[in-house]
């Protein structure tokens, strides 16, 4: 488990696992690198951070903190820019947005504008997307254990595709759908052996993981048999998913040339044409200055280049290409802003000084440090300091030692509580995995644009959670 | 961060991070070990697993899956033996319930009825206690950031102690004292440079931790002087806390040696007598048959003994001895039952086969396997089955390969959808650790007794988590 293929392995640039390097000049501490900082970010009068146009310390003031900041332009852009790269006149293409990575009703329908379909991948995700008026048609329906209930919600919306994973949900699907008179279109979902993350990937012919069918242990062949065998499925096309922050194609390459060769192995073995190839999510962002991801056109280009060639070399129609970012659309949008409690300076050895800095939030608002590792970047945000900089931890208020937000960051030595600290590109993975741990309320997520702001989801209150409990 | 102090290391029985062996026997699969699982436990007529005499098929139509099981009795006599081990007549002691472990207002009144008192860390664990009418006299105020209102709030409630943690909270709170006319008795926590954990511990000068003040930088002793200082506060007394998961004594016997070492400082050279030790939690529970922690008896026995020895060596009085479990108390309690959906064989490499068992749940509703690498103990509980053992990993239905629940377990290899799992030993750090990743809403949590169940949280439902959707 320890290798998570959502993991923080980062680009060459970074020292794994070690500290970032002292900045020589204290201005260095203020500033907002555009790899990593959202595109509105800038330093406002007086030095404080602006987002969208709207000041951190107002967002705070009005929101309350900890607060997720989401940059509506960036997520705006990102969006178009994965549909203008993927989905281009000489070869259409659809590009799911992953809403395992962030999800509210707003946000959907600024992706949904910008030509986005939705990957959902279980009911509750189906069921926001459904009331937030997503059609349908741009519904991509994934989960390795859909039940009864969430397959019949998927039926009932009219979902586009099933990415079926099981023989039991082909069977489960096949019925559900027959009862209704329907006809679903199903991709298989294939395990290509194939586990990519950064600039590495490695290939093996069996992989031990739970989605999918293997191909080289022939299920997914079976698969595919099994699902033309039934009159209420039709079989659209295969998906192939390999990994989590990918940083380049080399992956994809090995993926694409064995999941064209299983296509061509459907077309000759049951005569079953593969329309679409769908390459799945995983493509990275930077969280540290040091992580170089391929944007969106260039990934795009090598991405469909590559199965061009592997088509050629198999005789195959090159099928309409689809991609399910996730990360790669809201990360790079999302701010969380905290306030400080306390710093505290403690003595390691050798006489050096870590100060641990406390935050109103934590594990509960960001799992990501303690479940992969993970890497941030953080600044001072209500205002700047020339101070020099100190070595940091940003810690939670979390009644655990584990409860870390940046594991190692220089801030300005005269930080103080209630300063104000900003993280950067915490908008996927962080308020969709957030608990209630030691009852401690879940964040608001305001968006902000051209210097309003919006709420897309409101705080959390006690009252929230309180009424789970029938004690009371 | 991959020695975490609330990680899995277990008792030598236990190969670390293998596959358990393969039961010779069928039937030792059905197995109920009373070392794991809670003590009520038992297989019913049909085989069905019964919990405080309610069947889990009759649990799982009532209430659905995932359930989070509780077994009252199994609560009520662990905390009745932490009373009686540690409050004897010959050296009073508190037992502190560490609520963080889990919370519900009906959990925490046997508790009370049992003679613990309760750890708080949090404003909202705070509000639940006090509406569930525990006394202030019975609540210990823990935390390493707490607010102007949190401790506003912990002065409201009259909390019996409040444990500080760094210097901005003694300030903060003396001028809150101040300001309402009140004296708050604290303890400072202290850290001595021990971390224990299993059978292992190890012992620096100085620990790199946001808890605490060091004894070995000075900080303790200065924190002490603050609180002198301050007319508002009075020092009650001294506070250590040295992991989790600790099986023995041997971490404490150090940090001991060292926290009495600094009380006969703090009379000697601040006059002021140290009243309390509270040594905090961390008493391990088993989560495999091979864990072999103490029992809270002999636990007590050699802490008493191991605090007078060190009192009377430094020639002080021995101090009111308290303690703080939490997963101790709750955790061989819960069980978690799940509903089988997908059985998918995967071959390994060299022809190996491992079953990978889908259920409803998954890290949302317990992240301890992915976050501490935890292992636990499954069982078929709908019915017994003397199948040959199959070799079986429990995964949820979340869209990530990390959502694991049991990583290696022996299950029969007729398991089917539909089939109820039951894991033992979830009883902390589970629920309270919860998320709605992927929108999946968090179980309920049933007390169970004398056949009778009755709701200690309700299950969360989607209009729960929609509600927090302004865009809907």
């Amino acid at each position: 488990m320890r290798a998570h293929p959502a993991g923080p392995r980062h680009g060459e640039g970074q020292p794994s696992g070690g500290a970032p390097v002292r900045p020589r000049d204290p201005a260095e501490l203020a500033r907002l690198d555009p790899r990593v900082w959202c595109t509105t970010a800038q330093r406002g009068p007086g030095g404080e951070l602006v987002l969208g146009g709207c000041g951190v310390s107002t967002l705070a003031a009005q929101y309350g903190t900890p607060l997720f900041v989401m940059d509506e332009m960036d997520v705006r852009q990102r969006a178009a820019a994965f549909r203008s790269a993927y989905d281009v006149p000489e070869a259409p293409a659809d590009v799911y947005y992953a809403a395992k990575a962030f999800l509210s009703a707003t946000l959907v329908r600024w992706l949904v504008e910008a030509g986005l379909s939705v990957d959902v991948c279980t009911g509750g995700e189906l069921a926001l997307v459904v009331r937030a008026g997503v059609p349908g048609e741009r519904i991509l329906f994934h989960g390795n254990n859909k039940s009864v209930a969430e397959l019949s919600a998927g039926l009932d919306a009219q979902v586009h595709r099933f990415v079926v994973d099981s023989d039991v949900e082909i069977d489960r699907l096949a019925a559900l759908a027959a009862a209704r008179g329907l006809v679903a279109d199903v991709l298989v979902r294939v395990t290509v052996g194939v586990e990519a993350h950064t600039h590495e990937f490695i290939a093996t012919a069996h992989e031990d993981q739970k989605f999918g069918f293997s191909l080289a242990s022939g299920a997914a062949s079976q698969a595919v048999r099994r699902i033309a065998a039934q009159p209420s499925l039709r079989l659209v096309g295969l998906h192939s998913h390999i990994g989590s922050q990918i940083f380049d194609s080399d992956g994809f390459d090995v993926a694409a040339h064995r999941v064209v060769g299983f296509a061509a192995t459907v077309r000759d073995e049951h005569a079953i044409p593969v329309e679409e190839l769908n390459l799945g999510g995983g493509m990275g962002i930077a969280y540290l200055p040091s992580d170089d991801p391929l944007d969106a056109e260039h990934m795009a280009a090598q991405l469909r280049s590559i199965v061009q060639r592997e088509c050629l070399a198999a005789d195959l129609p090159v099928p309409r290409l689809a991609v399910e970012p996730g990360r790669a659309i809201v990360g790079p949008a999302g701010v969380t802003v905290y306030e400080v409690g306390t710093v505290k300076p403690v003595e390691l050895d050798q006489g050096v000084v870590r100060a641990y800095v406390s935050v109103d939030g934590g594990m509960s608002d960001n799992i990501r440090t303690a479940l992969y590792d993970a890497d941030y970047c953080v600044v001072l945000a209500s205002r700047v300091s020339l101070a020099e900089p100190m070595l940091c931890r940003v810690v939670g208020k979390h009644c655990e030692s584990g409860d870390v937000v940046v594991r190692d960051a220089w801030l300005p030595a005269d930080l103080a509580p209630g300063d104000l600290l900003a993280v950067a590109a915490t908008g996927a993975y962080c308020r969709a995995m957030a608990s209630t741990y030691n009852l401690v309320p879940r964040p608001a997520v305001v968006g902000v644009r051209d210097g309003r702001a919006a709420v897309l989801l409101r705080r959390e209150t006690m009252e929230d959670l309180l009424r789970l409990d029938p004690g009371l």
